[in-house]
This record gives C-alpha cells, sequence and structure tokens, in this order.
C-alpha cells in the first residue's frame, strides 16, 4: 500500500505538529484565498483535523478590490466544502486606505478573520504562509532596518493564530496542491510590482539567490527563528526589569535604568512610553533613542517630544511621561541659547 | 575663514570621536590599502591625531597576490609618509588557503596589523571601514542563516580596533579623499564578480536599493547596531547564568538550563562547549541545536557529537563534555534498534 505523493505528505504532516494539543471537538477555521499556499493548507486541514477529533472550517475573505471578487470569493467557498471544510464562509470587508494598500487590505482581513473566529467559537485560525512568505518579511522588515523585533517575522504561533506551513519551501506547498488535484487560483496582485512584496519576490530574491546562493530563502526563515528567540529573552528581560526601576511615584529611576544593558534599557523605555499613552506604531527607533539618552547622556535636555502629545522628561533622576500641556510656548520653543528642547526633530536638523 | 570641505570636516570629526579619551602621547596606527576609504582615513588622522596629543603613524600590508604589489605597498608607505604619519611602513604577508580566498587574505592582514601594532607599542588601530562596508557584511552573513549574533556586523571598536568611519556613507568618504586631494588606488579585487563581497556590492545592493528603497544601506547599519546590543545583552545573561547553572563537578544542571530562555540557553551551551574544546569556527548552529534536545527535549539521546572531537551529554540530570574516548564501536555505531546515537549528521539523515 503507498501513501499520499511526498509533498502531501509533509503539509499534512506540519498541519497535525501544528494542532497538537487542541482539546477534541474544537473548531480550526482555515484563512484560504483560493491560492495554491492556502488552498493546500485548506485540503491538508480537512484531511488531517478529522482524524484527530477536530473540527475544520475555512473562512476566505473577500476584499471588494477587483472586478468579480465577490464571485471569485463564492467558488473559493464551495471549493472549501467540497474539501468536506464546514462551515465554509465568505467574509466581505472594506479596505480603508490607511497603511498603504498592503497594509490596508492586511488589516481589514484580520479584523474579518478576527470577528469570524470569535462568531463561530474557533480555536484557531490558519494561515497558509509559507518559508518563502517568511523570508520576503524579513527582508521587507530589514528595508526598515527597526531591529531584531521586527525582524524576527511572522509568528509559527500567536494568540489563535497558528503558521503550520511556515518552515515549508513555497515549491513544496504548490506541489501538494497539485497532488491533492485542487486548482488554485494566481492572485494578479502577488506578481504586481506595485507591492513590494511582489518586487521583494520577483526582484529581489531571485539576484540574492544569484549573489548569496540558492540557501537565501532558508536562511532568512532561520534568521527570523533566531531572532524570535532572542527578542521573546530580551522582551522578559524589560518586563522584569520595568517592575524593578519603578519608583513609587510611578516614574523609572533613571540610575537604575542606567545599569541595564542598551538594549533592555531601550525596550524598557519603548514599553513604558507606549504604557503612558504613545501608539505604538508610531513611536520609532529615533524617539527611543532620545528617551534613551535622557538616561544614558543627560546633559540637562528639558524634554523629549513623544507621538500622541506625549512628553517624556528626566525630573529628580526619574523619568516620567505626561501629556504635553498645550502652551503654544512650549511647542514653539522660542529661545535661542537657553533653548534645551531635545524633540528627535531639533536633533536631526543639527 | 572658510573651514574645509564637508565631507573633510565629517571625516575629521568621525576620526576625533573614535581618539577621544586616548592617553597624550598614545601613537594610533591607520592600516591603509591605498583606497579611497582608508587613504581618506589615514589624511584625516594625520590631521587630527597631533591636535588631540596622538602620534600617528600607517601600515599598508602587501598580501603578495597581484604583480607589482609590494611597489605599490612602498607607493602607499610614502603618500602615508607625505601626509605626515610617522611610523610608515610595510608588512608583507603570505596569504594561506585556509577561509576561502577573502578570509585567508583578511587573517593574514589582521595577523599582520596585530604584529605590526604590537611591535611599535601602538594603542589603537584605525580600519577604514564605512557603513556601505557594513551593510554588505550585513546582506553576506544574512546569507549564513546563523543569527543576531552574526548579524550584528563589525563592531566600532573591539579590542586595538577602532572603525571611525563605519557610519559614514561611503560616497562621503570618497569626496572627503578627493577634497584632500589625494589620490586613491582603485583595487581591481574589489570589482571582481568572483568575491561575494564584489557581488553584493555591485549587485545584491542596487536591486535592494530598487526594490526596496534607497535606504536600505542605512537600513542594514542601524540593523547591526540595534542586533549588536541586543546580542551583547544576552550574552551578558548567559554568562552570569552559566555560573549560577554549572554544577560543584562542573557540568551543567538540565533543570536549571532549562527554565532559561532558549535565546540564553543556546548562547550558555555554545560557551560551555567552546570552554570544553570545541573550535568556535566549527561549532555550527545544528551543533547547538542538537545540544539543546539534550535540555529542552530529552528522550533519552545518548550523545551529541561535536567537532574537535568533543560529546555532550545528558547524566544524571547533568550536561557534560568530554573528550570522544575514541573507540572505533563509538564512532561508527554498529547497533540497530538499540543505537541512540544523535549528532546532527545522524538527524540530517532521517
Amino acid at each position: 500500500m503507498s501513501g499520499p505523493p511526498t509533498a502531501v505528505a509533509a503539509v499534512r504532516h506540519a498541519v497535525r505538529g501544528a494542532l497538537d494539543g487542541l482539546e477534541p471537538g474544537a473548531l480550526v477555521l482555515v484563512a484560504c484565498s483560493g491560492g495554491a499556499d492556502s488552498l493546500a493548507l485548506a485540503g491538508a486541514t480537512a484531511f488531517a483535523a478529522p482524524r484527530m477529533g477536530l473540527r475544520a472550517g475555512g473562512i476566505t475573505v473577500d476584499h471588494g478590490l477587483q472586478d468579480g471578487s465577490a464571485e471569485h470569493a463564492a467558488e473559493v467557498a464551495a471549493t472549501m466544502r467540497t474539501l468536506g471544510l464546514d462551515p465554509a464562509e465568505t467574509a466581505s470587508v472594506r479596505v480603508g486606505a490607511e497603511g498603504g494598500p498592503e497594509g490596508a487590505a492586511r488589516a481589514a482581513r484580520y479584523t474579518a478573520l478576527e470577528q469570524s473566529a470569535r462568531r463561530l467559537g474557533a480555536e484557531a485560525v490558519l494561515l497558509g504562509h509559507t518559508r518563502d512568505d517568511q523570508a520576503e518579511t524579513v527582508l521587507l522588515r530589514l528595508a526598515r532596518g527597526s531591529g531584531g523585533r521586527s525582524l524576527a517575522g511572522m509568528p509559527a504561533r500567536s494568540g489563535r493564530y497558528l503558521r503550520p506551513l511556515l518552515h515549508l519551501p513555497r515549491s513544496l506547498v504548490h506541489t501538494s496542491c497539485t497532488d491533492m488535484g485542487l486548482v488554485p487560483w494566481a492572485d494578479p496582485h502577488n506578481a504586481d510590482p506595485a507591492y513590494a512584496r511582489s518586487r521583494v519576490r520577483q526582484e529581489a530574491l531571485p539576484v540574492l539567490e544569484q549573489t548569496l546562493g540558492p540557501g537565501i530563502t532558508e536562511a532568512l526563515s532561520r534568521t527570523a527563528d533566531l531572532l524570535r528567540d532572542d527578542a521573546e529573552a530580551l522582551e522578559a528581560w524589560a518586563r522584569e526589569a520595568e517592575e524593578r526601576v519603578r519608583d513609587p511615584a510611578g516614574g523609572l529611576d533613571a540610575a537604575a535604568l542606567a545599569e541595564l544593558p542598551r538594549a533592555v534599557r531601550t525596550r524598557l523605555l519603548r514599553h513604558a512610553a507606549i504604557a503612558a499613552g504613545a501608539p505604538a506604531g508610531a513611536l520609532g527607533a529615533v524617539h527611543v533613542a532620545e528617551l534613551d539618552r535622557l538616561v544614558a547622556d543627560w546633559r540637562g535636555q528639558a524634554h523629549v517630544d513623544l507621538p500622541g502629545g506625549l512628553r517624556g522628561r528626566r525630573e529628580e533622576g526619574s523619568i516620567t511621561f505626561r501629556a504635553e500641556t498645550g502652551s503654544r510656548n512650549a511647542e514653539v520653543p522660542g529661545g535661542g541659547h537657553g533653548d534645551r528642547h531635545t524633540g528627535p526633530a531639533a536633533r536631526t536638523a543639527r
């Protein structure tokens, strides 16, 4: 008796590994665009989940961005039903403009997936990202230069979201799709050079393979895993240290902060600024570096302006965060020699 | 009175920052190939060092790899003398074969620099690496997939070696060279596609600029700085933890190791294996991952084979390292079902 083709077996094995430990009877939802990766995931989950005592359903998101997208979504839902996924639903979203075309579509998609998962009581939502997607993500984030936290890429597991295929090559996942007899949809966005991810996929990674060797995709994916471990350890250290350096008035003891390694101190300052109301997305490395100068390079700076109208100060040996009080004089310092305002913009202009 | 051109001022400023804190009268040596980067560094150091009460000399290394290399080195030494560097010497080396052509040349160069620095009693050796070199280094190391420690790139300061230009764009350093009236030598190796670094410079980085944006060089350099901070903090944690988990017999307490985050544990295991005699260069991520399985995924593995004829074992709750006892039976396990040998090679073959 021969088993399934190698690629199909590998994808099913990866799905079983990801679902291991879920309670019998739990519902898992596959997020499926109809593309080869998520279609393979749907096929493998429809096979593996019932054999593990789990219920498997599927969701396809209609982004409403292309003509006929509703019909396409209905077809994908029908395919999922044929595979045995139940429920197999369509979620329609309206994509906004914030965060660029890719960011806005992603935000709308995750909101829809979250709502569907809650409504249906799903324990897990499975996403079809492969090792190649991870490598593309690392390269895209490398371009930001925001360090290890961001370079760590996508996690295999984050809350109810699971990425069973994250360590499998895209080519193998595509082969499994064909071997399962499934006909994938080729999203024209994936090849559109207007999207940074498409350019990375079609141009950057092939050139890196030529110049650095064919193992670059695997190396980027391994890098993401190692940096994720590093980021988790440093985040844990920063959380633990934050409790120790917090003084009774709620400020952070600057002398105690100065004893910490910079990697821990900057993470701690970032947490504290976000906890005090700075929007995480707007708080950049340059803001955190300025906050760190209040600790490690203190020359009497008056304050650091942070996103969300927040100000970081050093007062009597303590780092504090307070809402800007709003006087125009404070916002546009009139002083010449006496101006010791040191916001990031002021630094950059020097 | 007008000051020096902007690029010259920026390079001199960077050199002054790097030399700050050296004792008056100390000798600093510029390592100069005659290329634009290190020639600019030589010019700026010859200007800045005496004004800081320091003595400035220069060394050029003759690798003996190209026809006329001895004459070229003599010319570079003469140029350095003209700039006012004293002593200005040539060091001839024989490049071996180990580590590939670039690695072997680098090893021979650093040995020669180290010997010259000791012989002349130099407090610091200045290297001409720019922000672009750092970006190339990060990309080259990314291809190895060996994580944050390696991606952190070149340090601005390591022992007596200083890299004053590490945060300056190569283009600015080249402009400063022209503005100082210096005529650089174009090393044909820098454009030879046989070298991985040349391919990264000529092919990979330009394509990444096109696909990810023109800020990629700066982003890679900033990433290196952030990852260096991360690596230093995690190394410090691992060193501190190693003292705590070391048991009286010299082994490492497996239960205490298991409490540590993986990023710390794997660094600690790497240190311990190197301390026990494993050659650092040959000890790969795959070996460390196998050692970590003795702690975090213990299923009765007999031992892990490490480079340098070393074996890691788990014995009575303790991780130990011992030289392989050398019986042929141990090296080539004859057993079938009873074979629980788990070296990295054995894992890969599964």
